[in-house]
């Protein structure tokens, strides 16, 4: 069967409120700097209160890898709960303007659309406090088996194992997209998601993922180990490659007995880290996809990148496809 | 009486959705490129579904002169109608985040909370297409006018002219204002603001304004001249102070016999200039309510307005009082 999309991805449906706080500001409200923290909706405006004036945008960790995606020119699709209000509009409007096909039913009852509460500091990490909103009414029904059959490849964020619904959704979609012969990739998302999902996440490498994306805490913490090539020799076993994300040190991918390490992109001005996994998902899988070998794949998931955190804000502010043109020469 | 704010804003209370587009799309949708332009709800959804991915963030040209003056150290307060709705929230948390005292109760009926599209060319230039939204509920019932008489200067956006009962609410404030001896200020917001009032508008300034805020392309619709120097020249027998914004120019104020020409702040990267003439009004009002000359006053302008447009949005990025502290020495 021919494909109709390169990716569709499934994963929370999120819109960023992006502030700039400084680390006494973390401190004193006891946030875990660098990690994404679930929050309910009382501590979602209590901490709401008090942060500094904000900007809102697009977010969810699968949506901006295909947002990325569609910005390189891949073809797109995704799948994701918001619920039929003004910040659900957003995230509608967003995605679908870089022309990703987004057709899931929006909720009509239940907690708002998500909202993430992004906190950068001013060494550019940010910090996330996330209130799943809408999202935990994801479910198996809103897989569409006919869109995960006509997509290379099937993406998920392991956020996704947080809301409870949307662990049958993930195994529905990876189990359509294997009968039809195409595809799983996962990504880890968070070493806290791993530590909570962890007997999960694991079974999940061995047998249900083609394609995996973990930065190292990431992959360190799926086997436990405080030794970056142990986890690596781990995660060859199991997945037919994985892209290792390691910051300022590039990446490392994984397939078999070829290991390729990347060098990172440089970066003019690094401002807010948000979405610099998501953005390089968007390149490596738009590389494979269009028949890039692993490294020039790698490199593509570098420029996506760099270009990602040298502004604030999870997407791109150019388009990615002239970017890489650009740099790929 | 002991004023407790410098200033109160009564405007527009609206949230901006930024987006980057070409000249060509504003030429296909026939948009007046930058003008300010009221759209109603049908042609707001209308021309969201064709724009490019956006981002929110709060906006309003009082609310935003506010918001600066508050960034400045300055004690403001704000009066304008949102919706009791998510983007209501939004603008009553960023304002209130500032330190800005923001009272007026949303509307709990009627349109939604007000909304910009301003699309964003290359060359920095924004156009605005506004669906007024909530706004439309404005009236004098809203103006607290213990919070007019405790406040240095009371500044009011032209674009109130706009909807319907705006107008009786700005004429209540400006009252109170002077009988409780405080000042009045009015920005001519946008040269098609002035053609659609521009009766109304020269009685303001001839009888009601002491503080007048206007680039030249407003003042010289207001006194209907192509001559600079000519529509000086009328102002300066009108108002106790004008304040005339000449972009790349810098400004010019005149008051009484003083004539002072302030040369424009540099830029190191012209970005979009939404917000230089609410920010420009906010560092001068701030210097005028801190017993500043009115050469240092337009000198803050300036300075206030370099930072708004060297990065996307209407307000500032940094703290503009070390911003100011900084570059005044």
């Amino acid at each position: 069967m021919q494909t109709k999309y390169d990716v569709t991805g499934i994963g929370n449906a999120i819109v960023d409120v992006l502030a700039h706080a400084d680390d006494g500001f973390l401190e004193s409200e006891g946030l875990t700097k660098g990690a994404m923290t679930l929050i309910g909706a009382d501590e979602s405006l209590n901490l709401y209160d008090k942060i500094s004036q904000a900007i809102e945008c697009s977010g969810g960790s699968a949506a901006n890898t295909i947002a990325g995606l569609a910005s390189l020119g891949g073809a797109g699709a995704f799948i994701g709960k918001v619920h039929d209000d003004q910040l659900g509009a957003v995230f509608r409007h967003d995605i679908r303007a870089l022309g990703v096909a987004f057709e899931s039913a929006p909720a009509t009852d239940g907690p708002p659309t998500a909202t993430s509460m992004i906190l950068v500091t001013p060494d550019a990490e940010r910090t996330m406090m996330t209130f799943l909103g809408a999202c935990v009414d994801l479910g198996p029904g809103d897989v569409d088996e006919d869109l995960i059959k006509a997509s290379k490849i099937t993406y998920l964020e392991g956020y996704l194992w947080d809301p409870p619904g949307a662990k049958e959704a993930f195994v529905k979609a990876a189990d359509a997209a294997h009968q039809a012969g195409r595809k799983v990739s996962l990504s880890l998302s968070d070493p806290f998601c791993v530590d909570r999902h962890r007997d999960e996440f694991r079974d999940l490498a061995e047998h249900h993922v083609d394609i995996l994306f973990a930065n190292e805490e990431e992959i360190m913490s799926l086997y436990q180990t405080d030794d970056f090539d142990v986890a690596l020799s781990h995660v060859r076993g199991h997945c037919e490659i994985a892209a290792l994300t390691r910051s300022e040190k590039g990446s490392v991918i994984v397939s078999g007995d070829e290991v390729h390490e990347i060098n990172a992109e440089p970066v003019a001005q690094l401002v807010d880290t948000t979405g610099a996994g998501d953005a390089y998902a968007a390149g490596f899988l738009h590389g494979v996809t269009t028949d890039r070998d692993l490294r020039v794949s790698g490199r593509m998931g570098g420029i996506c990148a760099a270009e990602v955190i040298s502004h604030l804000g999870a997407r791109p502010d150019v388009s990615l496809k002239n970017l890489v043109e650009e740099k790929l020469g």
